[in-house]
């Protein structure tokens, strides 16, 4: 069953028209602007009521030692947790002697509304205090994608039926008191206090709050500015404390008169630079912002959006609902990645503090391959990121005694901050997920720049870890032993298929990349016989197979252990993890998201289509999905296995998944990688996109439910159209200059420069669908007649 | 190589000579004194300097909790940790104005004794201060193994050369200050002023302290009273304190007189019983020594000893350093577990703070069979402790999904402590070496009463466990998949295979325990079917073999995986968990202690000698011994498979573990199970003795070093002594009524009461020795000439 969404429908924005105190905290999340270099959460202008306020700034955390009962070799000592520093938003309001509070008085209207075109968020108050003053309040939010340390507000009041005294105070805040939000091991752990004041500075209608941290050395300096605009006099006030800045704006106005207040809010933040250089940052982030103006910076936005989704957008014909959804998925990695530009995606982007704020492979397995066709600036900052925490990746390889670069499993600045490491450090696949990501923007992107400075390190020093990490056993296989693959609910396992096979492709990528002619391998020190080891390693990958059953064992023995005991589990006790011991989940055939099934679509080429048939019909029935990173490539591989109706309940369940908080804890962030796995079953579901083997091959198809599904991409620089109807597909080429060459079902197509290619779209025959565990159905979407 | 040991070989004692303050802290170990009940370090009288100071109650533990910095479902919270009490060895000494410290002045002779007939540590110094005044100590300290409540000091100074007055204070100290000892994870957190004071009290001679636990609610009283002789006038003074308690004797002494005294020093602890009752316990306990008094006390310390030797006594011929370390471990293990009546034997007894004081598996596996043997009280005692602890048991195995009773790891109280569940709950085996050391004793014990009213509930309920965490495979084998065995190098594998044949046994055991005629089944709650149930999975327990290397895998995929890069692995990196991660160890062919090959021995019919002698020369070269408790079994299953010399040189690792200090850790305390591993090397390695068929079978070798093995055992109360010579081995029966069957190298023999029976002893055909690990050699002992 659908949860009942708290949203009303639209193509272009999300629109919330009551409030419900108890859902405050997921709005938020859903209400979140970023730019992927500072995010603010959907807080209510005036800070309070609030479900979790919050102000992010890539990159900048604090760093905290991680306990162990019970140490060992190589557990990394200090963690790094996501701060919430000093909050711009707030802008509170008195009407006479009262507070504008929600919780008090009478709310006549309110509504908030997420614009995906113009990149604000809008809201809109009418009330009426205990004291019966009405008021109206109308604020517009927007983090500029434009000028990347700025947030701008425009607030206006008016006053109804009768004339008041209004008071806005327009703050800067730090060091907030945040609610305990959990006992999911999963959610942040949260720290209180973490900013330490240095500076700060007021006057007339500006204030500047600078502090830094105590453990992680970071400084960070916030400042604001406010344009006022009243028909009346207007009088303000500063006062400036450690860790709170405040303007006061005092006017009387009449019936009908609105106070008019544009304030501007720069960040800047450091682990190098002085508190001086961090003031002198913000105060010109600040000038310019004021130089172009509410209305120009509001155009600004609007044009980086309209180029944005003019390639990128993807269109749904036949599901408002998902229409909606998808759009809002994009429009959140826009959020979280445009301007990351050098720092880490984190898994909820800069939404909340949900797993402490840490990015993990869901940036390379799920957010790049969106970013990479929409957006490639973005991909390749998020790509140089890895490469600048490559120091740190081989310091690690160094630590477990293996050669190359280990990239960490979850952290903000490069360093391991997993303290679990079963399901953190052997989780290698996250180096080869990296691979992944390179060569596909390689492929993506033909950046040739970015592939010689970036991309080929990336490639040899991973490959580098897949050659110490496995070896070659008495037949002559290549192993890798002891490692954990993407379903967290198996660990320390032989020859997980997806991570063997990610190695393997990571393996070829750095031959290939070794092997253009005029490479000088000597830049890398990669001898003859270190280049013949990656590539007989490939070759002999071991891939392991159940005679018995036909399927591929997730990993080594994985197929002869028990099934879990679905029947008797009941539905209070998903997520499984909260419930069970790792023990018994690790022994048993119970998979919490796609693992084997990842590797049948990552790995395409690896497998038949018989084998893809019988592995995902054999894994479907043991995949729990109690993680977020699931229900997409269910649905992808769903669909190329004919399973069209089901792909399609996945595709919901993804691109719904914080809409409809369908895991309880978006109030702790969005989660991006869902998000961007909506996208995903878009393009590489129904689309059939694949593009491991050097080229895009498309095996469209399309639901019973949807009239058409258009998508935009972007490759080699050229502008893709891909129209799916339900008999054909339509490919246009918007480039005058360059044609595109793809696959169609296994037919080479080329498109011609601002042609179309029309291809029919074979009959997909249905099969019959498989079971999920009891209870962990996906809901199902409308059907149309067949 | 072996390093010179601090200590004089003598048979029956202990002796050091001189005093080197660098190993004080190993040497307070092996002078500890303990009855099971209570426990204290060989700390010099006077209290300082020490290397640590320690008294330990049997069960008295603070509550800490565990840290994790991501938690899990069943992860133990809380943590228990041994806690230093209040130390009543004191006694310290003023000459003149100068207190008596060996730092100062000078030591003209320090002489320390442990005599293990006696059951006495004495000691003598001479010393002369630094103003010159010479002063004779000498002091004897004992805890009764009689009056299991009483430490008891003889303590004497004479004066030398001039007239001087001497100043006795004898003390009672609570939370005295702790040194931190080691960074290495498996040394016990050490916990700072754990007593809270509840009562304190003096007069004459007397003086009490009474205290308590703050987390655990533990409740302890410990009181003083002494009789003191001197041949002048003296006067007594008396001051107590909430921490300290402490009785001032002052005399003036003539050259060549003495001043006498006896300390008595009582402890009880509860965690039901109140102060006022704990208060009365100690008084009596005090007042029942005094009655007895110190010749009384001396002489049933002997007679108590006396009788263990008896039938308990393992005489070495053509070693005396082995035959000394020997009688050490005999004795260290009585002083273990002699008095622990219903309370664990930890790892390290009562001599240090070692593993926080926790009994793991050690107790059932390695210090059992030594007791089953040689002081079945006290076996039962300990079987009957982890009765006690079934309730936690069953608690635990329900919280695990699970049914019957899992036993924990390591505990104290019972709860399960490791905060580390790959190496602690995952390693089940701990529940079936529980019942293997029931069903021995079942069988050498003949005590049907205990049979029935503790031994079948241990039986059963574990038997429960196996049933419930096995499953029957598609091909009918059962399963036991993802756990841990005995070697902490590998964790979480299918079928270990260590795990699966004691579980097999402890399942067979339980099926006859319930086939005895007329037994209630119905007390039990046993089906027909679960009883058939238990017999099918015996039946069909898995055991993998490796058909291409003719070899078990200790677990399944074993051999598959790579070995271990010894060469390369430099000396100073053992142990290997210090120094590589857990990750690299598990998933590579490297093995920490017996495990394989304790299943060689523990289930020595489930497998041909052939097998043993592929699989002992196959597992000899990845055992790096980082565990204590490895020698003994690799020295047993070496003389086994013909290794006649490679087993006394392992023999001599185990037994000289403490006394050498081979592990740089015997400060924390004595290494209990491989003490009592020197004994099984004696009986199973040299004996040969197997039990595990429901009777006892010798296969007697000797190796070439030594001229003849003689030890005592008791089997179903009846005493047999076993003396083993080069060619032929004796059976004795002391019993004037009963006869005892046994097997001689499978030819069955009965010893009729007050008879000896003479065999021969095949010849071992001397095989090429297997390698160890570059460096890890035992130490070879000399061979005589063949």
């Amino acid at each position: 069953m659908i949860p009942q969404s708290e949203f009303e429908t639209d193509d272009w924005s999300i629109r919330e028209t009551r409030l419900d105190l108890s859902r405050l905290a997921q709005t938020e999340s859903v209400f979140a602007l970023g730019n992927g270099h500072i995010g603010v959460r959907g807080n209510l202008d005036e800070g309070e009521p609030f479900g979790l306020p919050g102000t992010y700034l890539n990159g900048f955390y604090e760093a905290r030692p991680l306990p162990y009962a019970e140490a060992g070799y190589g557990y990394p000592e200090a963690g790094q947790t996501v701060v919430n520093v000093t909050n711009g938003k707030i802008i509170r309001l008195l009407v006479d002697d009262e507070l504008f509070d929600l919780r008090y008085g009478r709310l006549i209207h309110h509504e908030r509304t997420l614009d995906f075109r113009s990149g604000l968020l809008h809201r809109q108050a009418e009330w009426r205090s205990p004291g019966h003053r009405g008021v109206r309040v109308r604020s517009t939010r927007m983090v500029s994608l434009v000028q990347r340390a700025v947030m701008a507000i425009e607030y206006e009041v008016e006053v109804l039926d009768t004339p008041a005294r209004v008071v806005i105070q327009s703050e800067l805040v730090a060091n907030e008191d945040l609610p305990v939000t959990s006992k999911d091991p999963r959610v942040a752990a949260l720290l209180s206090n973490p900013l330490e004041a240095v500076e700060h500075d007021g006057v007339g209608t500006q204030g500047l709050l600078a502090h830094q941290t105590r453990a992680s050395g970071l400084r960070l300096a916030a400042a604001m500015t406010h344009i006022c605009d009243t028909p009346e006099a207007w009088e303000t006030d500063n006062d400036t404390f450690p860790d709170s800045a405040r303007v006061t704006i005092i006017a009387e106005l009449k019936p009908g008169q609105k106070l008019h207040l544009v304030k501007l809010v720069a960040y800047g933040w450091s682990s190098e630079r002085s508190i001086p250089a961090l003031r002198d940052q913000v105060a010109a982030a600040l000038a310019a912002a004021k130089h172009t103006g509410w209305d120009g910076m509001l155009a600004e936005q609007r044009g980086y959006l309209d180029e944005f989704w003019d390639h990128a957008d993807v269109h749904v014909d036949g599901d408002q609902e998902i229409q909606q959804a998808v759009r809002f998925g994009q429009f959140q990695i826009l959020q979280a990645g445009a301007r990351a530009e050098g720092r880490a995606i984190p898994a909820k982007g800069l939404t909340g503090p949900g797993y402490d704020g840490h990015a993990f492979w869901d940036s390379e397995s799920y957010v790049l391959p969106a970013l990479t066709y929409s957006l490639p600036s973005a991909a390749s900052d998020a790509l140089k990121w890895r490469h600048s925490i490559l120091p740190q990746a081989k310091d690690r390889a160094k630590t477990l005694g293996l050669r190359g670069a280990a990239f960490p499993w979850r952290t903000i600045a490069g360093e391991e901050c997993s303290a679990y490491w079963p399901a953190g450090t052997a989780a290698f696949h996250v180096t080869a997920d990296v691979a992944d990501a390179v060569a596909r923007f390689q492929l993506v992107a033909g950046n040739d720049d970015f592939a010689l400075r970036f991309g080929t390190d990336l490639l040899i020093e991973s490959a580098r870890l897949w050659a110490s990490l496995g070896y070659f056993d008495a037949v002559g296989d290549f192993r890798i032993d002891g490692v954990t693959g993407p379903d967290e609910y198996s660990a320390i396992a032989d020859n997980n298929a997806y991570t063997n096979m990610m190695a393997k492709r990571n393996l070829l990528a750095a031959v290939q990349a070794l092997s253009v002619p005029h490479t000088d391998r000597s830049r890398w020190d990669v001898s003859d016989e270190e280049m013949m080891t990656w590539q007989r390693a490939a070759d002999h990958m071991r891939l392991c197979y159940d005679e018995r059953l036909k399927v591929h064992p997730q990993a080594d023995g994985f197929t002869d252990h028990k099934v879990w005991d679905f029947a008797d589990t009941d539905q209070s006790q998903y997520p499984l993890l909260l419930n069970f011991p790792y023990f018994d989940l690790y022994r048993k055939q119970v998979v919490k998201q796609a693992d084997l099934v990842l590797a049948l679509f990552r790995a395409s080429h690896e497998f038949t289509a018989d084998e893809k048939q019988r592995n995902f019909e054999y894994y479907e029935p043991l995949t729990v999905r109690d993680s977020s990173l699931s229900a997409s490539i269910q649905a992808i591989m769903a669909a190329e296995t004919g399973h069209l109706d089901l792909a399609y309940d996945y595709w919901g369940e993804a691109a719904l998944m914080d809409l409809d908080d369908l895991e309880h804890n978006t109030a702790d962030g969005l989660h991006i990688a869902s998000l961007a796995g909506a996208w995903m079953v878009a393009v590489n579901g129904f689309g059939g996109l694949r593009d491991t083997e050097g080229k895009l091959s498309f095996e469209p198809r399309l639901p019973a439910a949807l009239r058409s599904l258009t998508f935009n991409l972007l490759f080699q620089g050229t502008h893709l159209n891909v129209a799916i109807h339900p008999h054909e597909a339509r490919y246009t080429c918007s480039s005058d200059d360059n044609h595109i060459d793809l696959e169609h079902y296994g037919e080479k197509v080329r498109v011609g420069p601002g042609g179309t290619q029309v291809r029919k779209i074979p009959e997909v025959k249905p099969r019959p669908q498989p079971r999920q565990p009891p209870g962990r159905e996906p809901a199902q979407r409308g059907r149309n007649p067949q």
